[in-house]
């Protein structure tokens, strides 16, 4: 039986009609649609997985991977979410002596969410992925706008989130699932029309710069401007401390080639610029580095257009004045594979040329010289915003060189010691989003429970009876949530009105 | 002994210094210092009053008691932030087993915050206002663009809290105050400047809607966009459903009449539309409020600016098409003063005419009469974002218009049931912030302890020594403060590393 083809209008107005479903939800009932929804993602079997492995060139092992990681991902979500802490309840009761009222506070999601697929994570990032887990955990319709990297793969995870909708009687509109580029018949992009769309209230982006910044400029731009989510990528600097490099150059050596080369580097924590003082031990890294590069096969990158990129910046930045060649993948590279690289330059060059701190996104290195840790502090001050940095270093090299943790901290969403950026755990202590231009809002997370926060906005009662307050704040607390009364921290009924 | 004079970039230069400083201060830290500026400007005596009644023309009573506010504003958010509440610290001990690190989350303040003065409010929201003690609670340096209407206040607050900087030995450019139009030698506003300046890391404001949209843009136009926290009004409707209005026309009218015409109608959340069903119950009311509002005397407005826009708005409001005359106060108001008017017209006409839902700053009431409850509804639907939305209802009409609530839910941050929305209570509770254009970011609120969380975004460590953690996340806790520990909340130490 043939449906009748929705418009990208049709999508929004269903958005806006499954969001005053949604509204009513409780935390729990949307936990339970959400742990639904895992279930069925877990059940997908080798057609996903084959699937994506033609569209991505993925392995199957790293899809394995990043299935479990997004059924896992609607799991602890849904927890969180069922946990009240995103209800973020706070209720102050009446003082009539001094004549104040009945005041209570709840997150209430924020409208529909449209939500852009990731090339590099076709599961975890993309239709099925954590922005989308997030706004329904939010109490948020979303609209996906999938992939073109990856349309089949990206169409089997809506049909397994449609089939939840339909199971759980919830409105169509609950979530949607767009294909293509541009609106039919002109040349308008679909994202660019669905971000400007009145219905559409926050977006969720993860990608290139070019990309975030045209959706964050869209939606500011728009009568009623909207957040966008957008995680944008960054350089990850590795600043290396001269104590560990002379204990650890050779160890180091291995553990950043092994991170910049995951994936065929095509993560956005990819360490790709090391930053260390030149010395002895600097040039065994150097040396120990090339080795490991030496070693490390080509392969496929995600689709032509990510594997033209990496060439055509890899070479971009390989070019540069002052930009010395330390080593490469020594097997030769097959058309759209991508082949690992290693350059340097000195910390003059590099505060120098703004171009030298470019991402390239794929498996390319830049390891930069400082003269000395003045000028590494130069090179820590002039670093735009990062999602991360990572300082290798024993705790006498942190002691003395406080000066650059504290100039990092300003730097990045998450500051990791020693070990190495790549690998994004899904937790509550992760931040996943650094300073502008690493994500468009450094204050959010993409990755752990607390992406849900993104797409809430407080809502106060004043003076309401009991009877129609949502359940968050009624006066026997029925959800047995954390809430904050008269400026405490309880999980107790209340007893006034 | 002449003070060498500080430039804007200067000003700038020394909040980014002081930001480092307080990066290293602790919460309990930050919370001793808003107590000790509390304590100041509760010292301040009739100077302060009798300056301030001058400057803006409130009665001393009125002063008094924002000044009560304005310290009592210091105090909660003191307590809010030394409770921990806002440093939101999250841990995830490590699982050697699954190779997970330990990954540990605290909020850190986002840098230098340009708060600009509030005509309307020249303690609770301008220089030492809730702006800046959440600014300063979050960690971040304020500087302070003072409100052209009340200089010398402006500049007394000013000299309070730089008293307490220099007694807490903290880096001058922890506060700093600025005052005039352009920037010398240009036509360049000053707030325009400092919000593009790349020092300066978000803006708090409280003002016009034209005032707020204009420091929005420039800020997303910045090469590193900033948030900019502007609540710009509302006109705040108030919906009366027909069992309350037969039960209670006459005690509603007085009400209304008192919110609307509170400190002469200057308040942000002033209930400027009053929507209701035609009949004899709304007949009623209207005598009833004609009786009121004629028997208020018009007064004083803040100045002279203020004052000609009233006059300017009300009175075109009131010569749009099918606008009919209700009430004016049988008092003549003299220049400068606010004479408080009420004027019908029918939902058909506000429906079409756009004119009729901008704010009129003061003592200006609009009423609305539907035909049906059809045309009540779509009246909310049109409404655009709101601080407050008022229903005016018995529990049975509550029932009756679901639908009503449903829409209004989506429109305002704080939903009244009877009462009035002026007097915006300083409590956990309190959502002041609606969706735009009542405010440029409805998902944080300016009133209330919840308003430092404007100013801070999470910084994750991954695997740091626990000597180089900050204190929030210390194994040992000792602040002694509630955390999520692997997901749970607990105020313990953890034993891990």
């Amino acid at each position: 039986m043939d449906q009748p083809k929705i418009t990208l209008d049709g999508y929004a107005q269903l958005a806006a009609e499954a969001f005053q479903f949604l509204k009513s939800t409780t935390i729990a009932q949307r936990a339970e649609f959400m742990f639904a929804v895992a279930d069925k993602i877990e059940a997908l079997g080798a057609e996903l997985l084959e699937t994506a492995r033609q569209e991505t060139a993925l392995p199957l092992p790293r899809l394995t991977g990043e299935k479990a990681r997004t059924v896992y991902q609607w799991r602890s979500y849904a927890r969180a979410v069922a946990s009240g802490l995103y209800a973020e309840a706070r209720i102050d009761l009446p003082d009539t002596e001094k004549g104040k009222g009945d005041i209570r506070k709840y997150n209430v999601g924020i409208g529909p969410v449209l939500v852009f697929g990731a090339s590099n994570f076709p599961f975890a990032f993309s239709t099925a992925g954590g922005d989308t887990a997030s706004a329904i955990g939010a109490g948020c319709p979303v609209i996906v706008k999938g992939h073109a990297g990856h349309s089949r793969t990206s169409t089997i995870m809506a049909d397994a989130i449609t089939d939840v909708v339909s199971q759980f009687g919830w409105p169509h509109g609950t979530f949607s699932h767009v294909l293509g580029d541009h609106v039919e018949g002109t040349n308008i992009k679909i994202g660019a029309y669905l971000t400007a769309h009145p219905l559409v209230k926050a977006v969720g982006f993860t990608g290139s710069y070019w990309g975030g910044k045209a959706l964050f400029d869209i939606a500011n731009q728009r009568e009623q401007p909207i957040p966008v989510f957008a995680e944008m990528g960054s350089v990850n600097p590795v600043f290396a401390f001269s104590q560990i490099l002379e204990q650890r150059a050779e160890a180091l050596a291995k553990e950043y080639a092994a991170s910049l080369t995951l994936g065929v580097g095509q993560f956005c924590t990819n360490p790709g610029i090391f930053v260390a003082v030149k010395g002895a031990a600097f040039e065994r890294f150097k040396r120990a580095l090339a080795e490991e590069i030496s070693g490390i096969a080509p392969a496929m990158m995600l689709n032509k257009g990510i594997y033209s990129h990496f060439e055509k910046n890899k070479n971009l930045l390989s070019n540069q004045p002052s930009v010395a060649f330390i080593a490469e993948s020594q097997t030769a590279a097959q058309e759209g594979q991508g082949r690992p690289r290693i350059m340097a330059t000195s910390a003059d060059s590099f505060l120098k040329n703004d171009v030298l701190s470019e991402e390239v996104f794929g498996p390319f290195g830049l390891l930069i010289e400082a003269d000395n840790y003045a000028q590494l502090l130069d090179v820590a001050k002039q670093l735009k915003g990062q999602l991360t940095i990572t300082v290798a270093g024993t705790s006498e090299d942190v002691r003395e060189h406080q000066t650059v943790i504290d100039v990092v901290k300003d730097k990045a969403g998450r500051l990791l010691f020693n070990g190495m950026p790549t690998g994004v755990e899904v937790v509550y202590a992760m931040q996943h989003g650094g300073p502008f231009p690493a994500s468009t809002d450094p204050r959010f997370t993409s990755v752990g429970p607390d992406a849900v926060k993104r797409f809430v906005r407080p809502l106060a009662f004043q003076n309401w009876p009991d009877e129609f307050l949502p359940a968050e704040l009624k006066n026997g607390n029925p959800l047995a949530i954390h809430r904050i009364v008269n400026g405490v921290a309880s999980a107790e009924k209340v007893s006034h009105k």
